[in-house]
């Protein structure tokens, strides 16, 4: 099967290989000679000099992490949603006793830097700004680096969520200044689902120190004690880290730069053959399309389900629409491992059905 | 290297190989007709009709969800402890809140159901008991099914720490009438670690729907209504699921009886074998001796850390001890996968050292 969902992504068999590998002590001397290569490769591919943690969960259990860890109940906080990414985010907060202000745009919209400055004006009160980069259920990429330094000209703690987005497309932490960056394994990083990685700058760990939302299991300073003696706070997920250890030693082989050459010019290809099929992109904003997923509208009376499956029963999966677009978009992913045999054969096969 | 640790454990290669099978749509049908055989073969282990969830998580994440889904802030609940990991869950309760009454026995010892009855009778007000059932920490089982009945002859909501127990020891779920009960994979179930598991009665569920602690990724009650659909909230750890999905084929082909029976038997060669050394057990009483680890007390002057690396440099790794007992004691694991062979090897590789 040819799976073209915006995660899990088909992985590299060097990287699943390394599954088969014997477990270990989890406190012993391999995990903590492995575990700082990992640290440091992360810290590579995020262009960070911020500490990078490594949690055995889903990068939703990444994105509670960015929250628990640096907010108070109470506190006002930003949330900006332009998809059901950001909606879960903001949510979050809100379970936490977090005092939420949205900034919601309509779907297949992104935020423009000047909404969310304004917005930061009139509700000077909040601490901090919760954000996706790249919404996956839209398929739209929001404008960070500009929204960022509205954020950090307003002196606030920028928290985002770059899941589908880091190691991917373009998001040097340190250069735009972001305080905490969540992202997940089944993305951009050729790892199966299970682990999420999150860098937190100086900053964000003095919010950290002053938090009062519960943590336990996602407690980042924890993670970062147990970090310096070569660990993590409760037993990890040892077959994705050791794939998680071979991924970024590929991705540092290949580049940076040529990884998200290689996704651009992939979305080209996607966005070019989607409309050469007579389909039409959701994002309304070409400027703002994804090079990591690919939303397209359904045609008048296409059963999305129906025709899914009917891709499906030709070896290629794409995913269908979340949430209130369910039913009338479907999305074809093209991060991580995205090799050229396998998306042209998804767009023949694409081509084939609309012919 | 033979590992002999109390998890992760070895993994047999027939599970092994499982993790090298492809990615998969997590919303698709594939995933949709793995999750009801996993969650039906737990049942059938668990030995109990109450359904039973599976989270991306290690253990602790597992006592987390057990926590934050059952329990409101304030609420009064006495937390069990006879070690470090009993510690650990009556800390959880309270980082969210909770007033938690505690008790503690001396270390290497079980808590006694009379014990833990008359506790309850001098706090009338607690909703819900917190108890390990296998102190992985100091290698002591509880005498849960005694304890089991004086919580419900209380009518108190029985909430059990089972990550290192279940699976490899007795512990009939419906027989026992045990509320909530968590494991871990990398325990008793010949799975890498990252998976918890846990079941919930139907008693657990009311306690679900009034619940106050804040709960996002943890949530059981979204876990329940995804696994209707047959897929999880959050993307799964798809390659820890494959493991599952045929770690519990093999359990349930050997059968349960054997299965304890063989840890009995690997346990009771164990503590011979150690005794036979000139060494001592930690537990101070035999009876309550866990048949999923030993731990064993140092010898006078003897260094644990050096002891473990020679132990290591000889192929064979033991764990040391946790917390308090750092550098007081060692332990041995034998649980999930405990091949003869691997055993009698650690074991000769023992005596040789204190001949």
């Amino acid at each position: 099967m040819n799976l073209r969902t915006p995660g899990p992504t088909p992985i590299p068999n060097d990287i699943m290989e390394t599954m088969m590998n014997p477990m270990i002590d989890h406190r012993g001397p391999e995990f903590a000679s492995m575990l700082p290569r990992i640290t440091d490769n992360l810290k590579t591919l995020f262009l960070t000099d911020n500490e990078v943690l490594v949690l055995t969960a889903s990068g939703s259990g990444g994105l509670e992490a960015a929250i628990v860890n640096l907010l108070s109940p109470g506190e006002k906080v930003l949330a900006v949603s332009i998809g059901s990414f950001g909606d879960r985010f903001g949510r979050i907060a809100e379970v936490y006793g977090a005092e939420v202000i949205w900034l919601r745009k309509e779907w297949g919209l992104p935020v423009l830097a000047d909404e969310v400055g304004s917005y930061i004006d009139q509700n000077p009160e909040i601490t901090s700004v919760l954000i996706t980069h790249n919404e996956t259920s839209t398929g739209v990429t929001n404008p960070l680096q500009e929204i960022a330094k509205e954020v950090k000209n307003r002196n606030k703690l920028l928290i985002v969520d770059a899941v589908s987005s880091l190691g991917a497309l373009p998001c040097p932490v340190d250069d735009w200044d972001l305080d905490v960056v969540v992202t997940g394994s089944q993305k951009g990083w050729m790892v199966p689902p299970g682990l999420t990685m999150i860098s937190m700058s100086e900053r964000a760990w003095r919010a950290n120190a002053t938090a009062k939302m519960p943590v336990a299991y996602f407690d980042l300073a924890r993670a970062s004690e147990a970090a310096k003696r070569g660990q993590t706070p409760w037993t990890p997920a040892l077959p994705l880290f050791y794939a998680l250890n071979k991924a970024l030693e590929l991705m540092i082989d290949e580049g940076l730069e040529s990884i998200h050459a290689r996704h651009q010019r992939v979305a080209d290809k996607v966005r070019t053959e989607v409309m050469a099929a007579g389909l039409s992109l959701f994002p309304k904003d070409e400027l703002y399309c994804s090079n990591t997923v690919t939303a397209v509208n359904a045609l008048d009376n296409m059963d999305i389900a129906e025709f899914r499956s009917e891709i499906r029963s030709a070896g290629v999966i794409f995913a269908g629409g979340q949430g209130k677009l369910s039913g009338s978009i479907f999305r074809i992913g093209h991060l991580g491992y995205i090799p050229d045999s396998e998306i042209d054969e998804a767009l023949q096969v694409l081509r084939k059905f609309f012919k």
